[in-house]
């Protein structure tokens, strides 16, 4: 049966510990889910998930419909048996990959803020350009685009969404929707969000299976009006979860706001998906504000580039100061990759290009992410969870300055 | 200490089995030895090859010293605490590097016969022109060569050849040689074969450290009075191991000759390295002739390429009739992928380029080379070697006509 349960929640925030129990198993949360994007987290056998703790992955809907195709998956009898996963499984509903072929490449943008590196006057161009569309065309009955990997032009509806997903047969599924960007104007984002509200209810209609739980997902971007009003809106719906979608402001302080409002808002007796976001300094924000769940490509993609999360901040094994560094490649983490292998060892194999550097970096990146979690739910159940925060703060550096200079 | 002995000796041919005894443990002998390069048996964790029961692993005495040092590797307390490995290990001499940055590319050749589709009137001329020299310079003192990743020239002698293997500290390490091509004259072959003997002697010369068992190299190209001269020779020589080197023939039948030649000259109680071979229908045919050793990149680099080796023959999972084959990877293999995974998953995977794929075919066919080995040793035990050898062949399917039909 699929529920969800509310354990502990914290007398000075948000924060909350709960359960959600599904046909492939229970999630504890909050929980950061990790990407399997064709059906793989990248590098990693699904064996090492279960040995890093692991509790979910969450798949891309719109990937998996391209290669292989979800009548195969359907035909191997689902997806956790395709990837050999048998735990509980996240498929999102396309919409984001949407907007990403999409505005994404057009606005130059992410989910919060800008791509690095973009000039001013190409920001300016972008926006007064913001309402043409170039892959995507997004219309009342669903959006037309053009795939990446053959160009042909495909049509996704909110029916056809949940018609993949129920084939691809996740445990937790997501409703179709647009994800706006950063730069939208308030009346586009107010004309997307009650299009998004609309196919929200026709995915409630199309929806048949009875093990998955479906997920609405509020927009309304970084305009306070909007998202409460989305709020509520989702709210009402008789989802079985919450996921908190599209732009989230174009700086961190436009996230907490989003979030402010949201959770203000929001049904607390359902779970909250944070969509997208899963920098230990975000997901810190997320829970103090009562996300329960978090999905990310950050800590497998970032493992890719060599860079590794410690609780001081971000490590880039590339640096050639490793190059000679013979100590544990994280101090203090007790992973079986940290235990037996040196930032030399990784420089040297990152530098030869050898694939064993991204295992090993993903691998431990997971297992900090899972420790990270972990500790934040242990600083719930003790009811400090802000000090908690406060203190991993003090040690994790980060810059991100090209998030926040907006 | 370093000890070779030998257990049991087959009665119908020169196949036996034995136990190399290093610093570093023991190889069973026959065995067959993955290559790590660059200090990593590409895509997989140490921890997978004790999983699969490798005994031991050969590295690249040439890529280590270019990246990441010879000295680095001792500073961080050798090549085995380096890589995480605690099982015997052995580096080549850099010799046939040089050959492969040379000749090998010269001559369009491999260790037996031409790179597939490579022209007669190519394979002319480069014969016509086998005297030059491109990368490679070749004379008594060493040898000469441009650096392929950062255009130096280096140089690389006996003493330096051993210099470096005892930095990075192998239980078995080889004397340096000229690897001469399937194209070579007599002549050339006759005079490269005894500078590769006055390096041999210089080699011994140099060897400062105990604990490594030196192996000497067997040349002559395909010429039986070169190769018998070659095996005398080196035999003569107080190396702990021999390695059967350099051209092995234009074709299957010219190598079976070298093979023959060799056994009935080479000194039988020391143990026979057949480098860089390792096609299975090769093993069988070496193991024959008494080889103990074999080395080669084909298992791993084969699966990088999406083939996986089963008893029937190689299985390409690229061919898209493995699009929605839902059977096991390769029926009754026991290894933990196979048990786990699809045709159709590894398929997919491939397709899109996860590196997943790398490391689940790789993990399969490294297992079934070891499977392979362990089957040869215990037909070897149970007197019945020849037979197994047939009964292999019969249902293991291979073409390999680009290196026939010389």
């Amino acid at each position: 049966m699929l529920k969800f349960t509310i354990k502990t929640e914290d007398k000075h925030s948000k924060a909350r510990l709960g359960e959600i129990t599904t046909f492939n198993g229970k999630i504890t949360t909050p929980c950061f889910v990790p990407v399997a994007t064709y059906g793989a987290v990248r590098t990693l056998d699904p064996e090492e998930l279960k040995e890093i703790r692991v509790e979910a992955v969450l798949a891309n809907t719109y990937h998996l419909f391209e290669r292989p195709g979800a009548d195969l998956v359907k035909e191997c009898g689902g997806i956790h048996k395709f990837m050999n996963w048998n735990g509980p499984m996240l498929t999102d509903s396309g919409g984001f990959q949407v907007f990403s072929l999409g505005k994404g490449i057009e606005h130059g943008v992410g989910k919060i803020g800008f791509f690095p590196g973009l000039s001013v006057s190409k920001i300016k161009r972008i926006s007064d350009n913001k309402n043409r569309f170039g892959n995507v065309k997004v219309a009342e009955e669903g959006v037309t685009f053009r795939s990446y990997l053959n160009g042909k032009v495909y049509e996704f509806t909110p029916e056809f969404s949940i018609k993949i997903q129920e084939k691809l047969g996740a445990d937790l599924i997501f409703a179709f929707d647009e994800c706006t960007s950063p730069l939208d104007s308030y009346n586009y984002t107010k004309l997307s969000m009650e299009r998004t509200h609309r196919w929200a209810k026709r995915c409630i209609e199309a929806k048949t299976r009875e093990d998955q739980g479906l997920f609405g997902i509020i927009q309304g971007g970084r305009y306070k009006r909007l998202r409460i009003k989305s709020t509520k809106f989702i709210s009402s719906l008789p989802f079985f979860g919450i996921g908190i979608g599209g732009a989230l402001g174009r700086t961190k302080r436009e996230m907490r706001n989003v979030l402010l409002w949201v959770s203000e808002n929001i049904d607390r007796n359902k779970p909250a998906h944070l969509l997208g976001i899963g920098q230990p300094e975000d997901v810190l924000l997320g829970v103090e504000y009562g996300m329960d769940l978090f999905d990310c490509v950050f800590p497998t993609r970032l493992a890719r580039h060599g860079v590794i999360l410690t609780k001081n901040g971000k490590v880039n094994l590339l640096n050639s100061k490793y190059k000679r560094d013979f100590s544990n490649l994280a101090e203090h983490c007790k992973c079986k990759v940290c235990k037996r292998f040196s930032k030399a060892y990784l420089h040297h194999l990152f530098k030869s290009k050898e694939i064993l550097a991204h295992r090993l970096a993903t691998y431990h990146n997971l297992y900090f992410m899972v420790e990270f979690i972990n500790e934040i739910r242990e600083a719930i159940k003790l009811g400090r969870f802000l000090e908690y925060k406060r203190d991993f703060l003090r040690n994790y550096k980060t810059r991100s300055p090209k998030y926040d200079s907006f």
